[in-house]
């Protein structure tokens, strides 16, 4: 395959038309895909895999740019991925992403690329994994993996990731507000963003508070509980010191094999997953189980049912 | 059925003996016990359902006996169900159970059954609900669900209750360390127990940090934050408070709606999963599927094959 040798001799184009492969549905190019990525598996994983998690206004574009030139400077290659549903609804808005990303986007080594949410969770999940995999493959060894962290879809962002770094926005206690469940908890380090002029203060008195918090949250399966931080991206503080604890923290996940055994779950968890998925939804939209599930429906709600019982009745419709 | 008109009479031996009826996997029995909980459904929903988590030691029996005994006193019948995996191991301790809720376990209006958390998690949110159902067919009108909070089973148990308290015991700040995520994330009232003597002052310092780190935490879907508080069973304090502020919790949310919404809401969601677990189930215990998992696992492991591609082979052991 032309395509996988300039992909491996770190082509940027062949990358890009590889990701278009791997995020089509049509069936010869499904089959192409799975073809790719296996041959690709074997030049894959050697990178440090970074979720940047924050609600729209977070900053995470505003930071991913001098953090990833940060990398860069280090002599490391970036690709960016950006799990966003505005992209999605704009149409996939690439130029939009660049130019959020003025000197990163500049850079030789960097790469960019929104990742579309449409689709099934295990659809956005498959296509970023397996973005990742390429990316990996033509030589890139951080992958930044941008998500707004309130969709449904993105809130597997800690299967897919080595460790994440939620941004939050200071403010009077609130900052967590419109964060899902779920992506509190998988924060590795917090990042207050815009930590700059007179909110500096104010700021710091928030972190002081959130570690306080924290330690009374249950840690992360590593054991450690999240660092919160301050940067500012506009006057260029805190991003390098960022850049420092992420990479520190990542070789320590690694050093003590935490990393290994998280990559091998996770490969585990997606496995599982996929078929459950693909169970559960190939029985849902059978037009049949469609319109037994409304009707019984109604009746667990009318108490006419309890939903046990509905639920034994809806699977008599299996085929055998 | 002369086992359901005893049952709608109140006769609690009837109840116990319609409880094992619904716990049973013999199949003339789930066919009776099904004809049961349908008779049942219309006496039932008129109760409030709370929730009582805390680890082992949290002092959660020492609490509701009087909780419970509070309850009554003000005209209530009181049916305690302890979803206990260490009863379940030692074989149902009906006994060990009532002898830890002394005071309750002699009050004619009260009925405490532990509940066994054998099998799979549907099979535990199936026997728990079901019976809630018969208890409140039977005229018990404030059902305590007694949970540790730590294993897979226990994990739904927001998924039948209208509210939940929170047992936690005052330390230095690690008094969350075992108690599972979601769980805390389920809380509508915090009650730190064992407030007593020179522990009380440390508590009180405990309960402070506590609620200014709930409030960077998201609110429940109903908007409020838990409400902290202390308590001590040995000393009688406390106890008729908490009372009190769950009585009212549980009248504001039955009177804006919230209660009737959530329990459609949870009708829905246990039709739904009961339906995703049986598919699920059925598949993975296929001895074939077995065999093909291990093997594709393997292949997953090793970098031969991407989950993705291996999920679509496993799924190929379906029955057409």
């Amino acid at each position: 395959m032309a395509l996988l040798e300039d992909l491996l001799a770190g082509d940027r184009s062949a990358l890009a038309r590889a990701i278009t492969l791997v995020e089509s549905t049509r069936p010869a190019d499904v089959t192409a895909a799975h073809e790719l990525i296996r041959a690709c598996l074997s030049h894959s994983g050697r990178s440090v895999r970074i979720g940047i998690t924050g609600i729209p206004g977070a900053g995470k574009s505003t930071l991913i740019d001098p953090f990833g030139t940060e990398l860069i400077d280090q002599g490391h290659r970036v690709a960016v991925l950006a799990i966003d549903p505005s992209s999605a609804r704009s149409g996939g808005s690439i130029l939009g992403d660049k130019t959020r990303m003025e000197d990163l986007a500049q850079q030789e080594h960097a790469f960019i690329r929104p990742s579309p949410t449409g689709g099934t969770l295990g659809g956005v999940g498959r296509r970023t994994r397996e973005t990742i995999i390429l990316c990996e493959a033509a030589g890139y060894d951080r992958i930044l993996i941008e998500t707004v962290g309130i969709g449904q879809s993105e809130h597997h962002v800690d299967r897919i990731t080595d460790l994440n770094v939620l941004l939050m926005i200071g403010g009077a206690g609130d900052g967590l507000q419109g964060i899902k469940r779920g992506i509190m908890e998988a924060a590795d380090v917090i990042a207050i963003t815009k930590s700059e002029g007179t909110d500096r203060e104010r700021n710091e008195r928030n972190a002081a508070d959130l570690r306080q918090a924290i330690r009374l949250l249950p840690p992360r399966e590593h054991g450690a509980h999240p660092a919160v931080m301050l940067c500012s991206a506009l006057e260029d503080r805190g991003v390098r010191e960022l850049v420092q604890h992420v990479e520190e923290r990542a070789a320590t996940l690694n050093a003590n094999g935490y990393l290994a055994q998280r990559r091998k779950e996770q490969e585990r968890w997606w496995l599982r997953t996929s078929v459950e998925e693909r169970l559960i939804g190939d029985f849902f939209q059978d037009p049949g189980v469609v319109e037994e599930l409304a009707r019984l429906e109604a009746e667990v709600l009318s108490g006419a049912r309890s939903p046990f019982e509905a639920a034994e009745q809806l699977l008599r419709m299996r085929k055998e």
